[in-house]
């Protein structure tokens, strides 16, 4: 039977890796460091660097006001359409600009005034919290009677597929999903929901933050309508770096922006006093976007479609399989579960797996195993798997790790206590 | 009599200005430029690059995920509370966080689900068209028969005054203003026009774009409500940065943030599927903050701060009072004219100059003079003093080169229309 830990097959399997130079385009200065949270906060391109040196000392420094005519106008757009291969939409259909939750507010409140007299929103329990509070915030402010449908899911790993099928009715406007969940990494069938929505009259909207970079995500295949999702996670853009949104071309025209600040407006340098929606999706913009932390979100999808998606995604899968392998036969006797879908079709890029002390192992993990995953209660330590910069021998080390973490007890060093905040 | 124009007499002025060595503290590569637009674009502090290339190289690079604790998640409310003093404002009055479109979009339909029952909103033809946009996308998405009242100036430089108290009535819900308006700089009473709304039962709210590190703000003593404004003008905080919010704090737990992401949550570790407000600000906060665009704010408030702003204001109006001696002297005779506010009081720190040519003009500094004003329509041409870096001599050279520019006709290279977009 293979040594699961033996160093040399991890490397062997590192060899044949036809992706592993990739790792040489991130800034990697600490090589002891075994970093599994990019599903958290993509590390660093090392081209990231010059490119804001750029930006800040050439493009702001001395061009000054003139750079929104050299670039910046249009850096949402640009950026958007690299975006849109990585997700499976097309040129003209996805923008960078605000943070995901904002951007959900502007797709979720079109997409209920554009249900009208529907007055359910359907999501489940796996879904980002931050998701549910901005539909509840959206439910509140519009004080028209909408509810929002939280489904549960029968196990807290997987979705809940036949009670999300039953809730999709003829009162739903809107079905909200994250397309691959944060805590347990199971993703749907994004085909099978939104055309379940689409039976029902609803629209779908994907949260795609824990799958862009990830996962194959094919928003046109699927007839999704609408999605947002993060740069900073698998997109390597920078921490807190603008979010994307989708729109569907043909439902481009249809959707009101609730936040039409002047990006949004058709003239936006004759300053007439009215609003007129421009066309094509850079109604859905509002504001001034941040153009340094912008800037920063191109290097790292760039390396994601020099690398290609299937490529990628194939590395995940077999490295996420390598690690449930290791969990199985190194953990699960101290006291691990896996928490995650077996079933690869049906799981992102990173495995969540329990232990009772979860957030004790965690923290001797961090500050005395230089491993870095991160804790998500109630007990799940997340290893997240990004095929551009995670090695094999990184999964085969963290495992050890792990197990040297809760065979000498080192975790007992630290309170059972969380903190109440952050 | 002086001469104006002499260049001993500008740079004797600068000669004896306390303020004069902070230019130092900018990047000025290019000495032969005039940058009269630091009123749309700051420029960049020396300061502002190591920061960057620290959060850049040593935070995000080398510390990855534990960023977030080590000072990230504080940045919002760190940086807003750096704000405060600028504008007037206490201690947990001030985040920074989304664009300034967004920050309005919370404040405004906050403000009118604090007012039940009313349905007006007054604002005027002199505020940005931006933040008109706004309150007519939240009129359309509550579609509860509110009304935006639009008083014009009517001279289209000075606020109007008497029209705005009479339209403050019963009905109004909220008073929505930019405090400095973008084309004339003509600035408000904010004291007076807090007082009427408030006399009327209704909110007050500021946009003090062209007001923060512009003139002298004093939320408190105006008894203002709410506020915004932006960061990348007079704060000198890079391209898009992220804009502010202010809200007094003894209103702060009655108003509910339509916007409700994670970074609004109490306990937002906690994972909990309903939105429970954090105490505090902290409750309009929205999603992750783009950490790169909000560092590079910070060098540029403290900039303002080490000036004072008592210094800083007595130098923009010394500046504009000379500038308009030039403009009356040397330029009116050209067929210029002042659309700003001849009284000080009641003018922001730039000089708008009209010219039938204007757009022309414009033109023809930019790309041959070695000017950099911008142009508003129809036909102002605005002259941004930015007393952190704007010296006497600056404004002397603009007035001789736009003599230049139309004495010798050389506006005429141009096309008279002005292209249709951006």
């Amino acid at each position: 039977m293979t040594d699961l830990l033996d160093p040399q097959y991890a490397q062997a399997l590192d060899a044949q890796d036809p992706l592993a130079h990739f790792r040489q385009e991130f800034v990697v200065d600490d090589p002891a460091l075994i970093y599994l949270d990019g599903n958290s906060l993509g590390r660093l391109p090392v081209r990231t660097r010059g490119i804001l040196q750029d930006y800040v000392d050439q493009q702001w420094g001395q061009r000054l006001i003139r750079g929104w005519n050299e670039g910046w106008l249009d850096l949402t757009q640009r950026i958007g359409d690299k975006i849109a291969p990585l997700v499976g939409a097309r040129t003209g259909e996805v923008v960078v600009a605000e943070s995901t939750s904002t951007n959900l507010f502007k797709l979720a409140a079109a997409a209920l005034k554009a249900r009208p007299g529907r007055r359910k929103i359907v999501t489940d329990d796996l879904n980002f919290p931050s998701d549910l509070y901005i539909l509840q915030g959206i439910a509140g402010l519009l004080d028209a009677g909408h509810h929002i449908q939280i489904v549960p899911s029968p196990d807290g790993v997987h979705g809940p597929m036949d009670a999300l099928a039953s809730a999709i009715d003829a009162d739903t406007a809107l079905v909200s999903l994250s397309h691959t969940v944060f805590k347990s990494a199971y993703t749907y069938d994004m085909a099978a929901i939104t055309g379940q929505a689409h039976a029902a009259g609803a629209l779908a909207l994907w949260d795609l933050s824990h799958s862009a970079g990830a996962v194959l995500v094919d928003l046109h295949g699927a007839g999704a309508d609408l999605a947002v999702g993060c740069t900073y996670k698998y997109l390597n853009g920078g921490p807190g770096a603008p979010a994307f949104l989708y729109v569907r071309r043909d439902l481009q025209e249809s959707l009101s922006n609730p936040i039409s600040g002047w990006f949004s407006q058709a003239a936006p340098f004759d300053f007439g006093l009215e609003h007129e929606p421009a066309a094509g999706l850079r109604r859905m913009l509002t504001g001034t976007p941040p153009v340094l932390s912008l800037a920063a979100v191109e290097p790292g999808i760039d390396l994601l479609l020099a690398a290609g998606m299937e490529r990628l995604r194939a590395k995940s899968v077999q490295q996420g399989e390598y690690l449930m392998a290791l969990v199985d036969a190194v953990l699960q006797p101290l006291g691990f579960r896996i928490n995650s879908p077996r079933n690869s079709a049906r799981r992102g890029s990173h495995i969540s797996i329990g232990h009772p002390e979860g957030w004790r192992i965690n923290r001797a993990l961090i500050e005395q195993m230089q491993v870095l995953p991160d804790f998500r209660a109630p007990d799940n330590i997340r290893l997240g798997i990004t095929p551009l910069y995670t090695t094999f021998d990184d999964i085969r080390q963290a495992v050890q790790r792990l197990r040297a973490v809760v065979e000498t007890r080192l975790f007992e060093q630290y309170p059972a206590e969380r903190p109440a905040v952050t």
